[in-house]
């Protein structure tokens, strides 16, 4: 993982598109869906000028682009939806924070979408750009992803309030499936912090320490999305924009107490993860202190003995034991005596 | 204790009710206590239709429903009172934070319950709503408890002010028992820490460090609890809503002080346990020293008269020394000398 | 030191007065003192009925009651003083934080009051109730204490403005003697943290750490009791309450300079522990690198002089240097030589 | 690098003139561009005489100095656009935070520039002075630096929005060069930090060590020279200052929203750079354990067995043993077998 | 260094003037300086009674006292210049924080100057407080310094702003004076601790780590000089007060700012100190592992080598070996391959 990027856009102009970010897709898909109570229509692998027709009409119009490498593309939709440069630079900008901003035609809101990851890593945070407008949505997305599929399913079938309400609504719908997903990735990441907990009472290794670091840094990532995220959904709850209307604020104020419980479980994993880095730390103690333990019984008991052997390998003359018909015998019970008391005053040390 | 819980209802439209938690009862038990200063009426194990008639009555009516995980009775109760479906979602989704919120008609408050725990930890925390309209107190619990029967008690023997008070002052009851109740687990963390800290001191070893690191989680655990609930209250005190009424408040703000001195038992707890890992990590230090201090001991007093053993074990021809009448007994001099200076030096530098 | 006591009252109704804490005084002792510029009345050991027909005098009354264990008599002063139930069950629970309550006829105080401690510890915390009024002063202490003698005495012998001032100026007085006692009390900890930092540079052990461990807790209590304080007197001196009068103001804006002082004192004291504890871990850290240093020079030395000595230690056959006639020698001049090269190794690497 | 110089000026009124900093270029150049969406002007080199004309005239002057350690011409400047002494003497006092001063006729904006650093540290902080006029703009820069070059293109070029916009939107434009110019910076760090955690795996060492602490401390200068940028940007963008006109409002929260960006990122870092520190230490630890094993595994084989060989290197008379025929094969058997149940032991506990 | 003192006063009744600190000098001197835009008269070692007259005069009068242990003067000071008992007793009791009080007819100042130390640490810390009101400036010292000669040098020679303005800019110029001289003293502190950096890599020992506790404490105890300064004067340029006019406020900014730069200043070096003292714990590791190489090396290649002396030291009769021509050297050439692969395996791990 490269720990940052974006440098790309230094020295050109303000609202110059650049895409930044990797490439996650291959074609440029853009998804109409437009309804009211009584009747929906959907369109898939269409062209913009196809969509344009329907932003007239006093339906709701959902159009969902999945692939903002290309620029071109996003250029048009600006022009055909009146969107200032600088929203549609942060568009394809992938380096967003999570934020709101109210252009007063339309909302501008910046949301990380979570995508469970490759091996290495619990989930990559995508980039999901939603603006909502009196009687349209747009979203873009940096990949195709299923997160919205139950919402266009919902939509589709007519079932639940969706089909009454407005485009405040469908957007609040979108963040929510967002919200939500979150909750399965942290999940994961719970799973995989009690996989650690495990690994690090069992057998500590560097490569655990790696693990430990890594989440840790998946934690701060998880919050820099979920903090900014929690101010933007506050602000849109206020509703200081007539383009969300009373009903849909408790919703919001829902979706709000999502992310502060996401924030809380984030938390409680980074604090975890500290916990669990203390226990890896000391049981690399542990461990020194039993290797010691061991070098220093078996030392502690034989170098006295080999010292009462060389006595006896001596080569003086007048040497009376050696001569006594018991020495060796004696030697033998002296050294495993000396042996079994040490051997006691470990025990009596609690050492063995 | 699993980390983290609850995704079971990722990708469900808003106002679905889902039970996320443990199902912690078999049976759904409802009881009605309708009161005031001149009746009461006590109904258990009956159906919510039982409970409608005192509605319209002017009198208080405190419903309690133990068991949360049957949606379809937690939907008639909010068809029958009017609640809004993200209020239901959230009386079945156990994993809220404490929070206060005010539906024009009734307040919806969210507190943590703790209930002493099995072996491994001190407490559970489970999930109460109340519901306060401005002549019924709905109390929705996960299962049978013992925290709110000296209320019920109070109000059938007709003691103190609570029966002459109305519903916003059984509300600040409930909370006040659940409150209280935090103090007795609080003693029994307490009495738990202490004994961790006798045991760093005489036996520190990585169960320990495990204990250690449980406690915390706990700390964290209840600061989770405790902080949301402090500004719940706070906003109840502030009084914006008229279903709570000036008599009320200074027994919201005596509650409201509370939970501050829970918090700051909490602090303190948690600084001691931080102490205490401190203490458990240089205790470690501390006997890895003692280990090497032993082994250094030995080794330094024989290796040196091993040498001197090994010295006279040579088979040169010509040692002068060897030939001597006295020289065997000058080695054994010369070694206990040699031995009794070196433990003479180590008693001065402190090492026994 | 117990870590938390305060369960005792659990499950009780609000207003219920149970005492808490350690009884620390076996008798009551009720003294009153009533003055205004021109006279002084002071009676000890009287009861509350003595007290009554003085509430009623314009002149400046102060009740100060020692020992809250007997909750009839505090009941009594409640119902005498038109004390609320709540503000009783406070005076009578010790576990209160210092807090201001302003209950429009009276003000209500708690401040924690340090009392130089026994043997193990600095100080022990003991909780005062000062209830003001418009011409009385009610002070309840757990036991008796001198803090409050010079202001007695100057009221009596009516030196300085005390006497020419109303219950608020008393009232002050008794803050301002308590938070001057807590500059006695920093000097005693100050001594002992000083103490500690010479005992852990002359010869660290677990018993300092233990010390380290006690002082550190006895700060974060100290901040316990001054934070919430600072606030109250913060409260009063800003004024809300007619009680205070204007020219009582600058004298608490002086005591309010004084808890901050406390503060700023507390939290250096804080630092400098902080800073032994690291001291004392490295300390341990170079009392092991010593010992590893003595074993490392001697094993050094020794072990390859020994393998000399057992090469010519072996019995071959032919070992044509066991023939020679300075064979001997040799060997001693080798071993002295290497034995001076090796010491000469450690002198250059500064481990001698 | 220094810690700290700029106590040059100490002792001097206030308004004096003393150029604190390093003096980064010999010749001081001034540089001017005079436009409007008609025509353009630029004169290189010049004198600050042959500017003053341009101040009278609509068009918006650009008037850039480098160099400014030369206080006589920064005093002409003072005097020739009426800039109080305070702030020439922050302008030539390259200790300044960035800051936002409003001074009425004109603001004062203090930026910190990056410059890519020499081989020891990765970048300089340079100190950038802006002072926005309602038709001119003055930038006074330490040395020759390329970050403007840019913008002074896109002017004489005459492309994009910046030839019909005025001073306000010239003032952005160089302030998002310089905080662009940011995220350079950040890629070279980033890339850093990746090199130090692989050193930090393969082979720790104290110069890794001496990294680490050098990255730390320039991402405290990062963050001192960012936070208050933000602040200032902030500032301008909430437009008290009638010099900052409504459409440039989003191009500042645009920047605005570069500066959060920029300071999480020196968050991630400085997180990331901890962790590498707790890596560090503990493949201390590790190398320890790792030498520790080796000196245990070869003392516990071989000081056994050294005791078996001193024990029939005894002169005894009578030791039957050494009479066998097979006494010497049974040693090397009883040696071989023992070391291989010691290997197997140390196998067992994962120890090889 | 006294970790605390201030208790001397606990007892007292407030407005007592004690004199707490230690008395720096012996004498105590009054100095006045009295000036307009056009004359100015200077006189030293005057009594207060000389002061009295320049009073009631519109010029500006500053009056200068050192040396605050003689609380009679001061009490004839207050009675002359009608200041309250409150603030006396701060002036003389120099544990004040620094701070901002505003009493109507003047403003009260506490400032601690910044004093070269001796050798122990950097600097003494020194309490001034200033009184500014409308037409004269008292300002008290703890003992003669030389900060403040500049200002007088400068009024007496007339030169620059100062003989022009009034009392509010002489007691910003007084301030500025020395928040001018921290600046000095951070240089100090910056080189000492760009020395205990070099130590620590060059040479660590506990005489090191001392070094280091100590700055830190002098970092905290600059801090908590600096951080309530920085409030004072930023409420004295908020102007509530009609002393400090509208000319003098950018000043007051200016200063300002140069507490900020002082704050951040003081936290780099508490940043950089602590980084110091990782590498100082970390180089201790890192001797600790060269200590214990040194040993594994000599022990690992010795051990073995003196197993096999110590077999063909053995005294079996059947020996083969020994009877060989070639065994020794045989012998000796095993042990020289064996003792290089050993070297060379060290090599290889690096450990050499």
């Amino acid at each position: 993982m490269r720990l940052f990027k974006g440098a790309k856009k230094a020295g050109l102009p303000p609202g110059t598109l650049v895409h930044v970010g990797d490439k996650r897709t291959e074609e440029v898909r853009i998804t109409l869906l437009d309804y009211d109570e009584d009747r929906v229509e959907e369109k898939t692998d269409v062209t913009l000028s196809a969509c344009l027709p329907f932003k007239a009409l006093p339906t709701v119009t959902w159009v969902n682009l999945t692939g903002i490498h290309d620029v071109d593309i996003i250029k048009e939709f600006g022009e055909a939806f009146h969107i200032h440069p600088l929203i549609l630079e942060d568009i394809v900008h992938t380096g967003q924070r999570p934020k709101l901003e109210d252009l007063g035609d339309y909302l501008y809101i910046v949301v990380k979408m979570l995508v469970k990851g490759s091996l290495e890593h619990d989930f990559d945070a995508e980039q999901v750009s939603i603006i909502l407008g009196s009687n349209f949505v747009l979203s873009f997305q940096e990949r195709e992803g299923d997160v919205f599929d139950s919402i266009r399913d919902r939509i589709k079938k007519g079932k639940g309030r969706i089909r009454k309400a407005g485009s405040d609504y469908l957007a609040y719908r979108l963040i929510d499936a967002i919200v939500d997903n979150y909750f399965v990735i942290l999940e994961a990441v719970g799973e995989r912090i009690e996989g650690i907990q495990e690994d690090v009472l069992a057998q500590p290794d560097p490569s655990t320490l790696k693990q430990i670091q890594d989440t840790k840094r998946e934690m701060i990532l998880l919050r820099k999305s979920i903090w900014p995220l929690r101010e933007a959904i506050s602000g849109m709850e206020r509703g200081e924009s007539p383009l969300i209307r009373e009903g849909v604020r408790p919703y919001l104020r829902d979706v709000y107490d999502h992310t502060i419980q996401v924030i809380d479980t984030v938390e409680t994993f980074r604090d975890t993860i500290s916990g669990t880095l203390d226990i890896y730390l000391s049981s690399l103690s542990n461990r020194m202190n039993e290797v010691m333990k061991v070098l220093t019984i078996i030392a502690t008991i034989f170098i006295p003995l080999t010292f009462i052997a060389g006595i006896y390998g001596m080569n003086f003359k007048h040497m009376p034991e050696l001569e006594w018909e018991w020495g060796y015998l004696t030697v033998w019970i002296v050294v495993i005596v000396l042996g079994c008391l040490m051997l006691w005053g470990f025990k009596r040390k609690k050492w063995l």
